[in-house]
C-alpha cells in the first residue's frame, strides 16, 4: 500500500468514526424521548460538537489529499467523502433537535406511549447503516436498494403530521406536544433523507452515474 | 486566459445562473404566498427540477476539472463549488416547500396580513445575494458579515412559531393554517441557514480558515 493509498485509508476511517457517532447520536436522542431521559437528552447535544468537529477535519484532509490524487476515481472518492460528511454532520443536527424538543416534552405528561417515532427511528437508522456500510463494501446494488425506502419514512411522517394535527383540533390542550412531536418526526424524515443522500453518493462514486433527481424529489 | 482558467470560468458561471434560479424560486414563492397565486406557485414547484439538473451539471463539471486543477486554491474552489451548489439545490427544495404550503393556505381565508413571513423572506435573500456577490467579488469581509445575521431569522422564525402556537390554542379552527405558516417560516429560517453555508464556504475559500462551527450550532 502506498503512502496515497493509506491516507486515503485514513479519510474513510474517520468518515466511518464520524457515521459511527452520528448514528450513535440518533439512537440515544430516541432513548431519550422514549425513557424521558432529560440528562440522556442533554449529552446527545453537548456531544453534537464533536460531530461538527469531524466534518472540518474530514474536508481538511480531503482538500491536501486531493492536490495529491494521480486517479479520477480517488478523486471522486474524495469529494464524495466531503459530501457524506456533511450529510452526516446535519444528521447530528437533527439527533440534537430530538433532544431538544424531547427535553420540551417531559416537561408534560406522555401523549401516549411511541409507537410510530420509534419505528421510523428504526427505519431511518437502518438506511443509513446500509448507506454506510455499502460506501464499505463498495455494494453499490445495496445502496441502491437504501433509496426507494426513503419514500416509506416520507409516507409515515405524512401520516403522523395528519394525525397530530386532527389530534390537535379535537384536544388543543396537546397542541405544544403534538408540535413536539411533529417536528421530531420531521427530524427522523430528514434523517432518511440523508441516509438516501449518502446512497446515492456511494452510487455515483462507484458506478459513476449521477442518480439524483432522476425522478423530481419532493419537498415537504 | 488558459483553457483551464476559462472552464472554471464556465464552473462559476454555472454556479452563478443555479444561484439566480435558487433566488427567483424563493421570491416567487412568496409571491404567491402574498398574492395567493396557486399558478405562481406551481410554476415554482415544476421549475425546480432545472435547478436540481444544473446541480448534476456543476458537480460532473468539478470532477472533471479536479482532475487537472494544478493549485491548491484552485482544488479549493471547485470543492467549494459543489458544496454551494448542494446549498443551492435545498434553497430551491424550500422554495417549493413554501410554494406547497401556498396552495394549502389559498384553500381557507387568509389568517390574516402577512407582515413577518415577508421581512423573513427579505432577510434571507438579502443574506443569500450577499453571500453570493462576496463569492463572485472575493470578498471576504461581506461573507464574514452575512454569518451572525442568522440568527436574526432564527429569532424571528422562533419568535413567529411562538405566536402561531398561542394563537392555535386561541382559535384551534385556525391550526391548519397556523400550521402551514409554521412550516414556511421554518423554510425562510433554513433559507438563511443555507446562505449561511454558502458565506462560510466563501471564508473557508479565499481565507483558507474554516470558521465553521466556531460556536456550537443551534439546530431547530
Amino acid at each position: 500500500m502506498t503512502h496515497f493509498d493509506s491516507e486515503i485509508q485514513l479519510l474513510k476511517d474517520r468518515l466511518l468514526a464520524m457515521a459511527s457517532r452520528a448514528e450513535g447520536a440518533v439512537t440515544n436522542s430516541i432513548q431519550a424521548l422514549v425513557q424521558r431521559d432529560d440528562d440522556l437528552a442533554r449529552r446527545v447535544k453537548e456531544k453534537d460538537d464533536e460531530i461538527d468537529q469531524l466534518e472540518k477535519e474530514i474536508d481538511e484532509q480531503a482538500i491536501r489529499l486531493l492536490a495529491k490524487a494521480p486517479l479520477a476515481t480517488q478523486l471522486r472518492l474524495i469529494v464524495s467523502a466531503t459530501k457524506i460528511a456533511r450529510d452526516l454532520e446535519r444528521v447530528g443536527d437533527e439527533a440534537t433537535t430530538i433532544s431538544r424538543r424531547s427535553i420540551e416534552l417531559s416537561q408534560e405528561p406522555q401523549l401516549k406511549p411511541y409507537v410510530d417515532i420509534p419505528r421510523m427511528a428504526q427505519m431511518a437508522l437502518g438506511m443509513l447503516n446500509d448507506a454506510l456500510s455499502a460506501f464499505v463494501t463498495r455494494d453499490t446494488l445495496k445502496a441502491r436498494a437504501v433509496i426507494p425506502r426513503d419514500k416509506e419514512v416520507d409516507a409515515l411522517n405524512k401520516q403522523l403530521y395528519r394525525e397530530l394535527a386532527n389530534y390537535m383540533i379535537e384536544k388543543p390542550t396537546t397542541i405544544t406536544r403534538c408540535l413536539n412531536l411533529m417536528a421530531i418526526s420531521k427530524a427522523l424524515e430528514r434523517i432518511a433523507d440523508h441516509a438516501k443522500n449518502v446512497a446515492e453518493d456511494v452510487v455515483y462514486l462507484y458506478d459513476a452515474q449521477d442518480i439524483r433527481h432522476t425522478e423530481s424529489r419532493i419537498a415537504t
